[in-house]
C-alpha cells in the first residue's frame, strides 16, 4: 500500500481550508448535544455525520448491523465488529459525501443527519479497559537520561532491545475540553531533609499519540509484528499530564504512579488506520538488531506533524513545540507484539500511548521538562511571559495533522485547562 | 468496633468443621453451573445461597432493589448500591440462615435457593476497571532490596514515607481454577552478552491480599484515611504471578510490565469489611512519622493467617509459606488515601493488591524469590522434590483465614495450575 497515489476526492459538504476533517479522513467519535443522547458520528469539515440517523434510514442495510450500534456511549461494540465492518461503514459514508453522490445530499434526512460540530459536546470515544504508556522516542529517553542520570550513558541498557512500557490509569483518561485540577502530593527535592506535601510545583504535559485496539486476544496468545496492524483501529492525540516533582520522588523502583494517574487528555476523534495509510513512512534504523519477535517488514511509522501551544488565562496560544511522530524509534507493530509476547491479553478499546514524542531539535521536545531543560531555560511565550512548567489558568493545546500533496488528514486538537488544586 | 465480642451464632445449614464459609463470614461471589446463568451468591459451608432466588421470592422486598440486580455477570452494580444496601442484604441472609429462622429453611424455594458449591463454577466477582499493586510489606521490600541492591540500604529512601504502588493489568486478572501459561519474553542475566528470548525460567508467585472499592470518586477529589474504609467493600486473596527474569531486565526505569501482566489469580469470594471487623489489629509502628495525610486513628490492620502450597502434577500439596497480613507496614486506609491524594478518581470494582506479604521468619516469605533466596536455597517439597521457582504442571494454592475463639472467617483459596508456554 506504500506511497500509493490516493484518488482525488471532492465533497458536497463545505470543508474549510486547512480543516483536519477532510473527506480523506472521516474519523469516528461519540458526541451528544442538547437534543441528542450520546451517539456515534463521523467528522467532516464543521459537521458531524450522525451515524445513527444514516443507519435508521437504511444506508447500511446490507451490513447487518445491530439496530442500536450507533446509539451507545462508546464505540467499543462497533469497533468490535471488526475491520471488515468498520471499513465498510467508513467507505459508505465517504461515498455518500462525495460531490457526485446525491443519495444523502438530496435525502429528506440530511438536516437531521448533518449536525453542527460547534453545537456538539465530544465524549470519550471508547471505554478504555487498560491503558499502556510506552517510552519509544529515543530523543526523549536520551534527554531525560541526560538530565537525571548520566549524559554519557543516557539510555539504559534495555532501551534499544525492547519498547519500554508500563501500565497507566484508565479511569482518568478524559476527552479534550475537560479541565484538570493541579494534583497534590509528596515531593522531596535534593535540597530538602524530608518530603513535603502540597500542590505540584512542576506540572508538565507530554506530547504523545495513542493507538486503540479493535480486536481482542485470549490469555496466552501473542500478536506478531506482521499481524499487529490488524488489531489496531486508529489513533488519537494524547496528553500524558505529569507532575514531575511527585514522579521524581515516588518512581523508584516500581515506576510512575501519582505523578501520572491524576489525568490524561485525548483528542476525541479516532483517526482510522485506513486514513493514515498515505502517510506511512520509515522509522529510524534500529541498531543493534532487535530479537526476531520484534523484527518487522515494511514501514510502520507515520509522518504526522505535531504542535503544542500554551494559552495563558485570558491570553493567546503560543506555540512551544513542533515535533513529528516519524521520529519514534519503536513502531506500533513492535509495541503491540512486545506487549502480547508474554501472553498478556488485550481488549477492544484498550489504549497504548507512544511516550513523549521529542524530535532532534530543541524546539521539537515534547515536554516542558525538556523544552525548559529542567527549569534552566524558561520558555518564552508570545506575550513575553515565561514558563518553566504549566501554571494554573494555562490551557495546553496539542494539534496534529498529516499532509501529502493536496491531501490533509488531521486529529483536531486536545485542549485542556489547568485549574487550581481542588480543596 | 475494636475487639467487640461477636454474638455467637448457629445455622441450620450443615457447615463442615474448619469451613472458611461460616455464618460469620457470608462472602459474595458470582457463580454459574450447567443449569444456571451467571448470578450472585453468598457462600455458607458447602452451599451457595442463590441471591436471585431469594430476591424473586420477595425476601429483600423492603430494600427496593432492581429486579435483575443479582442476575448480572459481576457484582459491580450491586456493590455500587452502597454499603447501606449491601450490609442489609448480608444481614438479612445471616438472619435467614440462623438456626432459629424458619422462613427460608421451611420455604418451598429452599431446594432452588441453596446450590451445591461443588457443582458451581466461580467467575470473576467484579469487573475490574483499574488494578493497582502496592509494595507494602517492609520484610518483602527489605528482602528484595538486600538481594538485588545493597543489604545496608535495602529500603529505598521513599519507602517509609509513602506506600509505593504502581498500576497493573486489569484484563489478565482471573479467578481461581483458571490455568495460566508460562510467559515468554526477553531476559538478560548478568552473564549474558545480550538479551535472549524464551519461556521464563523464573516463574514465581506473590502472596498478596487485595481490597475492592465499592464507591467511586470524581477526578480531583481525595479520600481521607478517616473515610477510606467507607470506600472499601471487601477482600480477596491475590496471586501476583511474576516472571522474575523478564522483570529484572525490563523494569528500569518505568516499573514492571511483561514480568507481571500475563496473569494475576484471585480467590472468587469477596469477604466483606463487615466480616473482617472482629479481626482488626494494630499495624507495625511507623517510624519516621508519616505526613499528615497518611496519619490515621484506630487499627486498620487485620489478623489473617495466610498459607501457600505447591502441588506438583499428580502430587500432593506441600506447604511452602505461612505468613500473616498483620505484618503489613502500610494499611488499607493509608493506601487508598495516598492513591487519591492527587485527585486520581476511583471506581466501583477497582482492585488494590497489597504487595507480597512476607513475615519476619524465613518460612513466612511470600514468594519463591525470597523462600529460595534467589535460587540459592531450593525449597524442599514433602515428596523430596526441590523447587527454586515454579515448574510446568505445578499448581500454586493460597489460603487465608481469620480465627478468634470459635469464630472463623476465611477466604477459601486461589489455586492455579501452570501450563507450558503456548505455542
Amino acid at each position: 500500500m506504500k506511497n500509493q497515489k490516493v484518488a482525488s476526492k471532492t465533497t458536497w459538504v463545505q470543508v474549510p481550508k486547512n480543516s483536519d476533517f477532510t473527506i480523506y479522513n472521516l474519523p469516528f467519535g461519540i458526541f451528544k448535544n442538547k437534543r441528542l443522547s450520546p451517539r456515534a458520528g463521523i467528522a467532516i469539515g464543521d459537521k458531524i455525520v450522525d451515524l445513527s440517523v444514516l443507519h435508521a434510514e437504511g444506508f447500511f442495510s446490507d451490513m447487518h448491523l445491530p439496530d442500536d450500534i450507533f446509539l451507545k456511549d462508546s464505540l467499543n461494540d462497533f469497533i468490535g465488529l471488526g475491520k471488515n465492518v468498520t471499513r465498510k461503514v467508513r467507505e459508505k459514508v465517504q461515498y455518500l459525501l462525495e460531490e457526485e453522490s446525491a443519495e444523502l445530499r438530496d435525502h429528506q434526512c440530511r438536516g437531521k443527519a448533518m449536525v453542527n460540530r460547534q453545537e456538539a459536546e465530544m465524549l470519550m470515544p471508547v471505554k478504555v479497559g487498560d491503558y499502556t504508556d510506552f517510552y519509544s522516542s529515543m530523543e526523549h529517553a536520551t534527554n531525560v537520561g541526560t538530565m537525571f542520570r548520566d549524559p554519557d550513558n543516557a539510555l539504559l541498557p534495555n532501551w534499544k532491545h525492547l519498547p519500554v512500557g508500563y501500565h497507566g490509569r484508565a479511569s482518568s483518561i478524559i476527552p479534550s475540553g475537560v479541565p484538570i485540577h493541579r494534583p497534590k502530593g509528596q515531593y522531596k527535592d535534593p535540597n530538602m531533609d524530608k518530603p513535603e506535601f502540597g500542590p505540584s510545583r512542576r506540572l508538565d504535559f507530554e506530547l504523545e499519540l495513542a493507538f486503540i485496539t479493535g480486536k481482542s486476544t485470549k490469555m496466552g496468545d501473542s500478536v506478531s509484528t506482521k499481524d499487529a496492524e490488524d488489531y489496531i483501529f486508529g489513533f488519537v492525540l494524547f496528553n500524558d499530564w505529569s507532575a514531575r516533582d511527585l514522579q521524581a520522588w515516588e518512581y523508584v523502583p516500581l515506576g510512575p504512579f501519582l505523578g501520572k494517574n491524576f489525568a490524561s487528555s485525548i483528542s476525541p476523534w479516532i483517526v482510522t488506520m485506513e486514513a493514515m495509510e498515505p502517510f506511512r513512512t520509515s522509522s529510524p534504523k534500529q541498531d543493534p538488531e532487535v530479537l526476531p519477535y520484534l523484527q518487522c517488514e515494511g514501514d510502520h511509522g507515520f509522518d504526522i506533524n505535531l504542535e503544542v501551544f500554551i494559552q495563558p488565562e485570558n491570553g493567546k496560544p503560543s506555540k512551544v513545540c513542533s515535533s513529528n511522530y516519524k521520529y519514534m524509534y519503536w513502531n506500533i507493530a513492535q509495541q503491540l507484539a512486545h506487549h502480547t509476547v508474554n501472553g498478556c491479553n488485550i481488549n477492544v478499546g484498550d489504549m497504548y500511548a507512544s511516550g513523549t514524542i521529542s524530535g532532534p531539535t530543541e524546539d521539537s521536545f515534547g515536554s516542558m521538562l525538556e523544552l525548559a531543560w529542567k527549569g534552566t531555560k524558561p520558555v518564552k511565550l508570545d506575550s513575553g511571559e515565561e514558563r518553566k512548567f504549566i501554571e494554573d489558568g494555562d490551557s495546553v493545546i496539542m494539534k496534529g495533522h498529516c499532509q501529502k500533496d493536496e491531501i490533509r488528514v488531521g486529529f483536531g486538537e486536545v485542549s485542556s485547562k489547568v485549574l487550581p488544586t481542588k480543596k
